[in-house]
């Protein structure tokens, strides 16, 4: 941990607020925390404050913070060759290429580089479009898929409602989630049924022949750790192959670890077209993403020019810091930690609180990509606060918020829930420390119910 | 320069063709160099071949590669901190916002980092139309602003049309180009008269209050290096301010020393309300891209919330990277260098190359950022291969690559033109080097003339 400079910090904070432009944010009312280093599941700021990073910032240092064989990584590719242009071969881009398919399911064996999820989803679908031949694409309410014009139009959180200008032929549906359910559901199993039953008559009433492609967050992230029933997955795989629509599994949050596999979708062992991924891949160490593609979609760009680029697709630095953490994360059974984590120790907590405590309604999740969900009432169910809520209306999560900061955790907080999404590389002792502090800030939530 | 390995080449070039999915290409026609290192002006392969890069990269590589001042800064902000989410403040991020705003032309006093050129126009063309409350944006025919959804619809060349999959909103009219005059003017002045008349018709019949924003490559990058005449960028800011429309200028190209300035609108001393930037802000040794804010746009967002944003913005290493960059470029007067280079070598060597060869329509440019226009014949004008010319009718042009990577030179080549796009940091005898191979190489163009 970095000694203490107050006043360095001071001056971060204020070329920030004179010059930085904030994602999300109205400008005038955000205050950010000027962060002066950060290691393993650890970050500070220059007051000498430390958190337990419980967001693994935005559900992207799967590795912890500073992993050195990381660090070193991106050193040695920095001095050997930062940058050459899509159109070369690269040692870096071949391996993380390599690595990549080494570990994805079925025939999915090229990866195409972007540098985010939101560049990964605008291929993704762009490829499903091009292979088809059909326009329309299908997302879920409750989704994020970024922030691009294509991807925000495919997500289905509030970030859209702002930014609805002109894109057309997406057409969102309603996924699984038994807690809520949209189908009146009584269960786990009749609510995939359902959804299932949902998703065809959609597909039916929007006209088979148009649809290109059905993108699905494995499991959803942002919008709730939306965790598909048993069965759910395959029977989308088993429509999407009636109906000859590419299957677009969104793994940009829920890949590389998260859920406790390599990939979300080795969980229910199935095998979409396209899988699209950034984040987790190198931990966000370089800004990397892509798309990675079937052999049946690659015979279509065989000879058939692929319509898309970006200056810096495969870029070396980022791909070296890729084959470094994927390394990493096979020789420290990293992944393996993030299943053990979510069995042995995140999970009977969880729902150890979750009897405790008059505010949580559900609780749910696997590997290290846990859902709280708070409620006004564990009968009625009544989100603690209201969808979308903001200013004074989110009162209650912002006090859960602050008494978790108050404490020395850094909590990822979403509407009405709060998400225990810490590195995968977290120890037993760390999670337990985050988890009680949890565990006292979810008294200030029980306050709220009624 | 490393030593020969033609095995190690190998295993990068048969990866790639295994795994890696390239940009703007069918998959089974390429055959990609494997780049196995670079410095400088140059770059090489494992079998012994060095190239000067007169293409730097994608036009972006303007301090050249490997610069060790860059270098050096990437593997100390490796070590000290990779990467923190968007909503903290970082030092990094605070001090390449600062530097970005202290060169930007009058009130652009703002920076949202994005992670390269496509995610800037989108994020720039999103504050207009919520900055303006209104829907339409306007772009040019001949150009090029990124290739997620509304960047390709913004852009007007070829890479649109497998593209144009229901963004609606996007409006395309013609920029002056005076060799090729949409406007049959009989030069520059009456180009400049026409193309403002052309561009007014075009707001007035579209209604000025539907529309957000205009969208210009202050010079036009690789759909042409068109360069404004003097008057017609002084007219586009008059006609955005007489209608109330927001002015973005796409610098993703142009900016950071391209054109001999900081900015290329320094060189009319225009002050559009965003401009947006990528590639040559730190060279492309990190992903990063972003939008420059003028004060006014700002304010909408002080108190109502921006509706975009993305894991990586203001990404340390990014940042740190870009830091370095204008350091150098500062301390280095590298944006002095490329001026000179233009007015003092390119520019002189390129207008007697004109005159001895049949091929050379037209050359045209400033600082490092050159266009050589092939024709078939110097009177009529016609194109050496027709617009978007590929395969078989292109043979004109492919004749003239091979000829050029033959001879050591590696050249930026787009329908029927080569661009001379050096580092700006080009000493005079590289450049003359790759000007005498470009010389050798339009004899061999000359051959197509009629």
């Amino acid at each position: 941990m970095s000694t203490l400079d107050p006043a360095a910090g001071k001056a971060v904070y204020d070329a920030d607020r004179a010059h930085v432009f904030h994602s999300w944010s109205a400008q005038g009312l955000i205050s950010p925390l000027a962060v002066a280093g950060a290691e393993g599941s650890y970050f500070w700021d220059y007051d000498g404050n430390r958190y337990l990073d419980f967001a693994s910032q935005l559900v992207n240092t799967n590795i912890g913070h500073q992993h050195p064989k990381v660090v070193a990584a991106i050193k040695a590719q920095a001095d050997k060759l930062c940058m050459v242009q899509p159109a070369f071969a690269n040692d870096a881009r071949s391996e993380a290429a390599r690595l990549i398919t080494e570990l994805a399911p079925g025939d999915l064996n090229r990866v195409f580089f972007t540098n985010g999820g939101a560049e990964a989803n605008e291929n993704a679908i762009r490829m499903a479009r091009l292979h088809t031949g059909r326009h329309k694409v299908l997302s879920t309410y409750r989704s994020y898929h970024g922030a691009t014009a294509n991807a925000i139009a495919l997500t289905g959180d509030p970030r859209r409602w702002p930014n609805e200008t002109g894109v057309s032929g997406i057409v969102h549906f309603w996924g699984p989630y038994a807690y809520r359910s949209a189908f009146h559901a009584d269960g786990e199993a009749q609510e995939c049924e359902r959804a299932l039953a949902h998703l065809e008559n959609t597909i039916v009433f929007e006209g088979a022949q148009t649809i290109a492609a059905i993108v699905l967050e494995t499991v959803v992230g942002t919008a709730g750790i939306l965790v598909p029933p048993p069965g759910y997955l395959a029977g989308v795989r088993a429509l999407c192959d009636k109906y000859g629509i590419i299957f677009i599994a969104d793994e940009v949050m829920a890949g590389f670890g998260r859920t406790g596999a390599w990939f979300a979708v080795d969980n229910w062992d199935i095998t979409p077209d396209l899988i699209t991924f950034a984040k987790g891949v190198n931990s966000g160490y370089v800004p990397l993403g892509g798309v990675i593609i079937s052999d049946r979609i690659f015979e279509t760009f065989r000879e058939r020019p692929y319509p898309g680029g970006l200056t810096y697709s495969g870029h070396p630095l980022a791909c070296a810091a890729a084959v470094a953490t994927i390394t990493a994360m096979r020789d420290e059974k990293i992944v393996e930690n993030a299943k053990r984590l979510g069995e042995s120790v995140i999970g009977p907590e969880l729902r150890a609180m979750a009897a405790r405590h008059a505010s949580v309604g559900e609780v749910r999740g696997l590997g290290v990509f846990w859902a709280i969900e708070l409620v006004r009432n564990k009968e009625t169910r009544e989100p603690l606060v209201a969808y979308n809520a903001a200013g004074p209306a989110a009162q209650p999560m912002n006090e859960f918020t602050a008494a978790c900061k108050a404490r020395g955790l850094w909590p990822f907080v979403n509407m009405n829930r709060t998400h225990v999404v810490p590195p995968c590389t977290s120890t037993d002792a760390e999670v337990k420390e985050g988890l009680a502090i949890l565990d006292e800030a979810l008294t200030v939530a029980d306050a709220f119910c009624a």
